[in-house]
């Protein structure tokens, strides 16, 4: 028995790539893309891909290992590069297209990377950011991505364009297979709501791990309907249009699933248009945990919601808030609330616990008592570039990743976050979470958005300080509203101050920055309510 | 980046054993097995495998690595100790009940089994089998499973029961996880229609990866009911009665998913209560590919096929039929073609191909050039137990797994299986597949069962020669059948000798033992045709 070893014939490296060339055989002449009057077929994408990746090593000389970069929004371009740019070795960075020249220009420093394919949309971002590069510092290759051929954009300063590389391109390039599946495949920076970006690296096994378990997960089934929402809603801005989009989205290609940020959910339901749909629609979430009367609002207009639970560090959902049939006749209310746990690890990843942040053993599996919640799993990061104290700092011998989020178990092993670690508020000595403040303030139905941080006391150490705003032509006095969570809390928790403020500090990702809100609140006086 | 390497958060082995620990977790109180009267829940599943794989830790002295078999039929120990054996460290060996004693004995001695389970219906072959050990032999434990607690079995050479191998245990055992995902897990014997069986062994990584690939590519609903007929099927003696049977059970359990053979698919085509399906039922097929007249007939009665092609090297399925959209306007006789070929890769296996036997290069892809089938994937075998030259021989350094089977790559790059390649006749030069003359018999609405061979023939070296048998109350002459066959198929591919034989010989798993007939027509006169 002991020497039966591995051989080459099973362990070829695994690697997600190989879904693409799949896809080209079964489903070659079914859309792939369907963008504006732009349809594509597998088969043409996956020809697309293997033009991109064949001029990516061949003209662009781009060199496996190597770091290449992308700044644009959804358009077929963007979901092609992300197979094309591995294909040819190199290693995926994608970069948000909400960043500043100035982030920006960190960012492509940090990464080394060689090339950048840039939206017309974002071309000067990113000529800016290139213009802060230290002298005598390489600078990318830029290549321009113009979604209308026939553009004006004058492509200064730019290598070529995108649709120039996939006509050089030869679409019978042998792509370049990971010799590992450990090998780096992509390099994803955090948003930072707590520090500065840090560059995860993910590796094929890992992406490949993730890919599977999530469809396994969410049951999608042969070709589904996908609405790629995902990276879209960083444009918060426009949320009203934006929902009218999707609505109708949604009915005109008989959509059938879509992922949607809880921020996304909230859009749905304040929607002029939240008709009931026609046909069920699954929507994957996660981020904040949703509030569950989000849940509940959302679920009433025929969204079916799953809920999940990833970090950048894990490349996706490896936990999801798996459905019990016994739930099936809970009142909508308490099934709301058992659809916002997070829940327990999807199928394929090994495990999830909340341990205690001092001695490192789990905590009881009471629903009460927290603890740091750790993961461990194929899908977990190799680690941050070019950062090994953060590295080691986050995985350590016992073979977890520490998530710095506060969880409890329940005692059905259903996981529950409680909080950013950062975000724990210490009231007397009490540990207070600003997610429950928050998601007694949601459950207002004047309140749109609502973030509670830490204000310094000099009696109570902190206290809670709310920051909301107030959905269009709804009004409530913040007596009001602090009554209103009197009722529904204990007094300790209960905002001391509660400061009404239309425009929450966001990060790129949709994320509100506490540290912000934190700082404004530092700065303030100990006036009881305040309004800015 | 290249300093990033796995950490123990990231590298835990895989293996499918966890799923159960989960499903506990999630399912704890939906029904995992129901058998007759008994119903367990899947709490109680995970507690009992928890406490077999404690009780052969500890009282019945197994050691990780060591091989533990079982003799049983699908009842619930059945189930349980797919987990019980390999969640104690040991390597599961599931022996066919099938079996004759002799053959038993040689498994179980060239296994080195420590431990076997033995349901009460093969204690007697069991028993007999232990008598033709060779002498000063070390015997395995025998453990009784009593399907009746109360049956008057006697237990005599029994170490002790199943049951109280349940009740002694610890539910609180730790289970032993792998130290590597690439440990072996277990171990299967190759049923043989070709040669000697020989010992599988599957590592944990391939039978996650297996299990994985199956969902995603069976598209598994959460909570299916599924109808666990796969080894029952070994029985194939009362087709009757288990027609009735299945037809019975899905009504009864409202079952959505089973896995038939072939042989599955044609007894519940031909049984009396064949009335089509009040709801869908997902049925899985592989071995022998489904002749297209038999998917035809079965679909035509609601019975939804997915057909697939997996060895006992591969664990499972590892190319499926993945069905395309524009196939679903075909005319039913040409649908039932397209699905009778086997596919491509499931997503999740990295490769498979068609390669010249001779150059070991890629045959054309035009569905007429013949070359054996080639696989490459995380779930193909370690190798086979103490057999390295039959190890090496299937798996080189190119990196292959060498399936001997005999298929076409279809231009759509779709795989179709046309022989084994011991199966493949050479007359006057030509390759016929025996399979292809099979198809066009069973495509006569009076053949149940039909097998070809080479008959061996001084001035063609060989010729065709057809085993058929006829289903009840059907009449046919053999100048009929062969006219039948003449008008299907080229004149050099049609029997020249037609034999009509009630009992085709059949391995322990249901299929035809070629290499008896073989030997039948090997010994037959030139006479054009004979009646056994």
């Amino acid at each position: 028995m002991d020497q039966l070893k591995p051989r080459p014939a099973s362990t070829s490296p695994h690697t997600p790539l190989s879904f693409l060339e799949r896809a080209a055989t079964v489903y070659g002449d079914c859309p792939s893309i369907v963008y504006n009057n732009t349809t594509y077929t597998w088969s043409q994408t996956y020809r697309r891909c293997l033009q991109v990746a064949s001029s990516l090593s061949t003209s662009a000389g781009i060199a496996p290992g190597q770091v290449v970069s992308v700044v644009a929004p959804n358009i077929p371009a963007m979901y092609e590069l992300q197979f094309a740019v591995p294909m040819s070795g190199a290693i995926l960075n994608n970069i948000n297209t909400r960043l500043d020249a100035r982030t920006i220009s960190i960012l492509l420093l940090h990464s080394e990377s060689r090339l950048v394919f840039v939206d017309c949309l974002s071309s000067n971002v990113v000529l800016e950011a290139l213009s802060l590069f230290p002298p005598s510092t390489p600078r990318p290759t830029l290549v321009l991505i113009n979604e209308e051929p026939s553009s004006s954009s004058s492509g200064l300063g730019f290598f070529c364009t995108y649709e120039s590389l996939v006509e050089k391109g030869d679409h019978n390039f042998r792509w370049v297979r990971p010799r590992s599946e450990w090998d780096p495949m992509v390099l994803n920076y955090t948003s930072g709501t707590t520090s500065s970006p840090k560059g995860v690296v993910h590796c094929h096994r890992g992406m490949f791990l993730v890919s599977m378990a999530s469809l396994v997960d969410w049951c999608v089934p042969k070709q589904p309907v996908f609405l790629w929402t995902l990276p879209i809603f960083h444009a918060n801005g426009w949320s009203f249009s934006w929902g009218i989009t999707i609505y109708s989205l949604i009915n005109k290609h008989g959509v059938t699933h879509m992922c949607a940020a809880p921020v996304v959910l909230k859009m749905l339901t304040n929607s002029p248009t939240n008709q009931p749909l026609k046909h069920k629609v699954h929507v994957s979430t996660a981020g904040a945990p949703p509030p569950s009367a989000v849940l509940l609002r959302i679920e009433s207009l025929g969204f079916v919601v799953s809920h999940g639970y990833g970090l950048t560090e894990t490349g996706g959902h490896v936990v999801s808030c798996a459905w019990k049939p016994q739930w099936d006749v809970l009142p909508a209310r308490d099934k709301s609330k058992v659809k916002a746990r997070q829940g327990v690890k999807v199928a394929g990843f090994t495990e999830v616990d909340v341990v205690d942040i001092k001695t490192g053993v789990s905590v009881k599996r009471d629903g009460l008592t927290r603890g740091e919640v750790v993961l461990r799993g194929g899908c977990v990061m190799l680690g941050y570039l070019k950062d090994p104290e953060a590295t080691s700092k986050c995985m350590d011998d016992r073979g977890w990743f520490y998530t710095g989020d506060v969880g409890v178990m329940h005692p059905d092993g259903y996981l529950e976050i409680k909080d950013r670690s950062k975000d724990v508020i210490i009231s007397g000595g009490e540990n207070i979470s600003s997610l429950e403040i928050e998601s007694v303030l949601y459950a207002n139905p004047a309140v749109n958005e609502a973030a509670v941080v830490a204000r310094p006391d000099e009696f109570w150490g902190e206290t809670p300080c709310a920051f909301v705003n107030l959905k269009d032509g709804h009004k409530i006095s913040e007596e009001e509203l602090i009554d209103f969570c009197r009722e529904k809390m204990p007094h300790y928790m209960v905002p001391k101050t509660l400061v009404f403020k239309e425009d929450l500090p966001k990060t790129s990702t949709g994320k509100v920055k506490k540290f912000v809100l934190r700082e404004i609140a530092k700065a303030m006086g100990s006036g009881m309510i305040s309004r800015m």
